[in-house]
């Protein structure tokens, strides 16, 4: 793509010379012939040998463009930045319709559009939307719905038993796990990710969320729309997390949580079972979770226990 | 099934009408051709469409059917309502025997009964009991045995070689990983979860433990019978669980530690290497892992910590 | 192999009689045919039935040893062990070359001697280098690089999409996921573990780097050359890792941070977004990481926070 097509495909202007552009980069490690972008004037400080830079509107006016490249600005610089560089990349994906390798059972139903890559297992009265990719190895167990445009990457397993179980007599018998998993629309789930079925109702993602690898969501939860959950993060049996929350790594939420719309729980946070977390003035953090200059301020002082204990000790003394 | 053939099933008696029930679901969201259950009689008030319930026996004499629903009483309604919705809903397996796609050592052994899914991966002088249940993808590395009606859920990886090295001249080099991984009868492992074989000898896993989505159980572990451990639980090299302990998710227990039988552990506790753990009159919890109503004790306190801070200069300056 | 053979594999010296050795075992549990070690003089202490066992050069006199038990000392006899193992236990590995089941990209191109495993999915324009083993169902996506000799055990995968969105008119959108992952020469890679690609640029694994189970690699992580990573630790996006760290199973670090060449970090640490750990004296351990005497006297102070709190209260009384 030529720069002055890719202002065009942005709707932007641009200026500079009209260089032939073949791939997308970081600033740093951009060569003039790979589009780069600055999310800040500041970024514009160190010279950068980009044929092309997406840079923020309304630069300063003593802020000037090398005369090697073209410059093409921009309101929000990362966005126009990932448009860009997914026209230059469309990403290598399975191919639409079923690879030969692929397990599907005759009841499933696929959408128009749809990709289920090398290995994958579809099982019965699945249904998948329209434009859903899997990637390899993606286990849908009997049952599973997905909505359109969905991404399930390698080693997903959909629709696993749940946990559950009761006891009797000295041993553990399997609670039935008869539920389903219902996936929303352009959701995106990790690779290795595990989200199970419900024991009795549906195990719900709202359209729009996106997980990361290694996610295990219990049975019965119910997690909202454009909700983000970093890897390795757990949510045990009958969680609900509303609409906009977002959830750091390695975060673990116990039976029957709410977490409220919008509620930001930094990675590592444990919530307790039944526990309502309410959205707050800033991010919450910690076990339990709670504000997080409250737990930083905390933490500071935990570092100070052993001090703390011998002034106390002085003062008894007296 | 009819409300009275349910009825003969539990060996129990039924009041109201015979309709026919065809589904298992909760107890509020039941319609008038589904069976749902009343663990305690409170459940009772809200009003329930359901046609059959499973209700607690022995109910106070103020609590009155009502005329559209069949009641079954039982001791334990949940075990009861378990026996009936596995009735209901025979779970869709992979067919007995194996799978086209799954890949099978002609030197395994595989028991009647059992099913191999699409995808498998069963390795050389492997041995399967009677009855088990491999998902799709689950690949077990030569070697192993399972004993009788395991469930291995998608993805599970039974037998990769255990995290063992030897640091000469400046790089690692593999601690030959030769034993073995042993499970027993009635095991279920949950989704993408990994049990490693022993360095030397064997990774044992007894009969009617459940194991939840990835959880990693190291090399040379000893897991003892009817033991539960909830998803994204660690367990490093060498670690022995005795019988009937119950482990909650995200714990990570270290090297050669000892959870001793019949011990609780919370959810996202820390058991340092080599500790014993041994049973008390409440669950542990915590990092290292302390009893609950202590732990919950000093996390109170900890969120005092920057007034303690504040207080004891205050004397201190008096 | 004979007692006698064995010396000779090990360039030794051998005492007492020379029996036939057909396996490796523990100590404790060797039979007359098979071959063990003692790490130290002690574990001379009690009587062993192995045929031939390897023990520390220069033994203290009084430790003898027993007529039907041949002796093989070496200077660092778990080494010599491991080697010993080796020879007697080759691996059973997937075949050379590609298994039926595994599909590969005509791009994709495939070193001498490397196995690539059932159920193994190879992308499009992959390198992987001479005697590299695929275990079962890895997923190599589009582009990804392996060096020569790595292990990749089942269930890995190499290559999915970094977890980055840009967040506009109340939905996520992709941010491309266009960079590499290369991994370096001798890396082996646990069950299950994911390597997410760069977003831009390269997500890159130094030579003789381990990791373990269910590690999660975000992207544009740089770690070094033989670093060791236990089981379920996660690294979010941009961390660097010095050579020779050690990072322990459970952690969590984040976006950005640096952990310094050499550095031993303790299992569940924390490490903040953007944070650098320095090499110290001795292990970092808890969150945010410190050292290890530091974080375990602050672990113990913890504990008497109730008291401190009490006696705080009895002497503002005063």
């Amino acid at each position: 793509m030529k720069a002055s097509e890719i202002a065009t495909l942005l709707a932007a202007n641009f200026t500079g010379p009209d260089l032939e552009i073949t791939s997308a980069a970081a600033i740093d490690a951009a060569t003039p012939s790979e589009i780069a972008f600055a999310a800040k004037p500041a970024a514009l400080a160190a010279p950068s040998q980009a044929g092309c830079l997406i840079v923020p509107a309304n630069l300063p006016s003593e802020i000037t463009r090398p005369p090697h490249q073209a410059w093409i600005p921009a309101s929000d610089p990362r966005t126009a930045f990932a448009q860009v560089a997914a026209a230059l990349h469309p990403p290598l994906l399975p191919a639409i319709g079923v690879h030969p390798s692929a397990t599907v059972a005759p009841e499933a139903q696929i959408g128009e559009g749809s990709r289920i890559g090398p290995g994958c297992v579809v099982g019965a009265h699945v249904t998948i939307g329209r434009d859903c990719v899997l990637h390899s190895n993606v286990t849908l167990y009997p049952g599973v719905t997905l909505g359109d445009r969905v991404i399930l990457h390698a080693g997903a397993v959909l629709g696993a038993d749940g946990f559950g179980f009761v006891f009797r007599n000295g041993r553990y018998e399997k609670f039935p796990q008869i539920g389903r998993v219902e996936i929303g629309n352009d959701v995106e789930i990790g690779a290795n990710s595990c989200i199970d079925r419900a024991a009795l109702g549906v195990t719900r993602i709202g359209d729009g969320t996106k997980l990361d690898n290694m996610v295990h969501i219990g049975h019965n939860c119910q997690i909202g729309r454009h909700v983000v959950i970093a890897a390795q993060t757990g949510l045990s049996g009958g969680v609900t997390v509303g609409d906009y929350a977002v959830i750091g790594g390695q975060v673990g939420i116990g039976d029957k949580a709410r977490i409220e719309s919008g509620v930001v729980l930094g990675s590592g946070s444990g919530v307790l079972t039944s526990k309502i977390v309410r959205k707050g003035a800033e991010p919450l953090w910690g076990t339990p979770a709670r504000p997080l200059r409250e737990y930083l301020t905390q933490l500071a002082a935990f570092s100070k226990l052993p001090s703390i204990l011998r002034r106390l000790e002085k003062l008894e003394k007296k």
